[in-house]
């Protein structure tokens, strides 16, 4: 089933003590849409400027990737520049140019309106809650989102919120969202504000998955136990940006290639978020995830499985 | 088969978000001696003051623990006061007294002598070492350190990891101990230093084990792949205090318990590691440690196995 995911295509330019790179093709949009078109059919609503030309649509053409929605307008796309010289787990920002996704208005082509898994990157909540409104049928949502929008747009997050099946973010997110340093309790705030499930993104530790009383999984089973999915320990993280997209990607890319979501295919699609993130890291950018075999990520997969399982 | 535990056996001032707790029965081979005795038979070799009464030797008598090995001496037990008020996964430390623990010279009876599992925890490099030469018979001897003798007592400490089959200790500790950021290269640095398992131990997030070529796990197999085992997502830690000793005591009880050190019993050894540090966390000291059903730890295992193996 073809999944619809709007956020941002970029251009990074990103230090960490592997080396540098300048002006990657990156952006939430661009590594989630890669990891999942390894899995299913992926359609692309963004926005760039001319410096995004033919090779770098064609980056996400060869994989599959529909970028119909993808908007050229006059200017430059969105630059992000940041260094992990001193903290491999958490970028400092150098510089952040909006440029023309400061007046981005999501349009979705007709083409793209029978998607039945839509994907919220994360961009402006009031964008996200456009884009959820103009795609009444799809049949399952999920979404991340960032500090700046928990702290200072909170209201227009929490409207995002209410509709999602899931949304996926990282520890310091969730206790920031939930006001709560308590993992568990911060998961059952979220949980209670509207997703029937979350998925919080633990780094190098993996990442677990919570799930509501209204969720797939609470169907008059309880309590509803949490999911723990590894994270491949890694000798050299060449470039930890983008691995949470990735991991979302490959999470929903899977979901998406499903009959049923069911219990066994969500577990399996954390499994796969882990397999996607730990390929993004290996090199600078989408390098790694612009030209991975299936077989690649089957026997990573298979690694997993190996790496957490008793038998 | 009978494991020896050498360490500090103490009282504890704790206080927490969930309360205060005074002069708790504690320690490391405290924590460390309950949480294996539910696996197999337990020895202790400790020193402690005349505040340590028969009621106290009573709580590690009624689980089949032989305290014949605790030196009584005039003076005060060992003695520690600590706060999480501001960080529940770091101790913040108001008050230590060694007091009797300052001149402990450890002494063997005879009746431990055929003690074939040999833990040394967290003490003075200088008298694990003792320990270990005077057992020379023990079939596997696993051990615990802390920053302050990675620091300030490194020769001593690395005379102890050549004689190790097991190293357990947390992030932290195996990132300072090796001097590198990268838990891989870290494990990979501390294996060179002598121990054929490393166990790091992420808090909340689990344990990861990591093997030298020279352990059981590398017979010709190659890459030897690491283990992640999974904690439990809780909703309230009482108390965290001894979390460690008791994820080691469950870990080594269950594999001293074990007719053949086996990857497969290795791996199920973390799960019991995580399921008595899940225990120990939920009262304040060793309060839940003394009163566990059998039944509770194998519906907690079958917990584990079920929030972590996608069938």
């Amino acid at each position: 089933m073809a999944i619809l995911v709007v956020g941002s295509v970029a251009f990074d330019t990103i230090e960490t003590p592997s080396g540098r790179a300048e002006r990657c093709l990156g952006g939430a949009a661009t590594h989630f849409a890669l990891a999942a078109s390894y899995f299913t059919d992926v359609r692309v609503i963004a926005v760039v400027g001319e410096d995004f030309t033919a090779e770098h649509e064609a980056i996400l053409r060869r994989r599959g990737i529909d970028t119909r929605g993808i908007e050229h307008v006059p200017g430059k796309s969105f630059f992000w520049s940041g260094s992990y010289l001193t903290n491999l787990n958490e970028a400092k920002t150098l510089n952040t140019e909006l440029n023309v996704f400061q007046s981005f208005t999501p349009k979705i082509p007709r083409e793209y309106e029978d998607s039945e898994y839509l994907f919220l990157a994360n961009i402006d909540p009031v964008l996200q809650t456009e884009v959820r409104g103009r795609m009444p049928k799809a049949k399952l949502v999920c979404g991340d989102t960032m500090n700046y929008w928990i702290n200072d747009h909170r209201e227009n997050l929490l409207r995002v919120l209410e509709g999602l099946d899931g949304l996926l973010i990282n520890d310091t997110e969730a206790k920031l969202l939930a006001k709560d340093a308590n993992l568990v309790q911060a998961a059952e705030r979220i949980l209670a504000m509207g997703p029937k499930s979350l998925v919080v993104k633990h780094g190098e530790y993996g990442a677990t998955a919570f799930f509501s009383s209204r969720s797939f999984a609470g169907n008059g089973r309880k309590p509803i136990l949490p999911f723990r999915a590894p994270a491949l320990p890694l000798a050299e993280v060449v470039d930890p940006t983008g691995a949470g997209d990735s991991f979302a990607g490959g999470f929903f890319g899977y979901l998406a290639s499903q009959k049923d979501l069911t219990p066994s295919a969500f577990k399996k699609a954390m499994f796969y978020g882990g397999v996607m993130g730990s390929f993004a890291v290996e090199r600078f950018g989408t390098e790694r995830l612009q030209q991975l075999d299936p077989k690649e990520i089957d026997e990573r997969f298979a690694l997993f499985r190996e790496l957490s399982h008793l038998d």
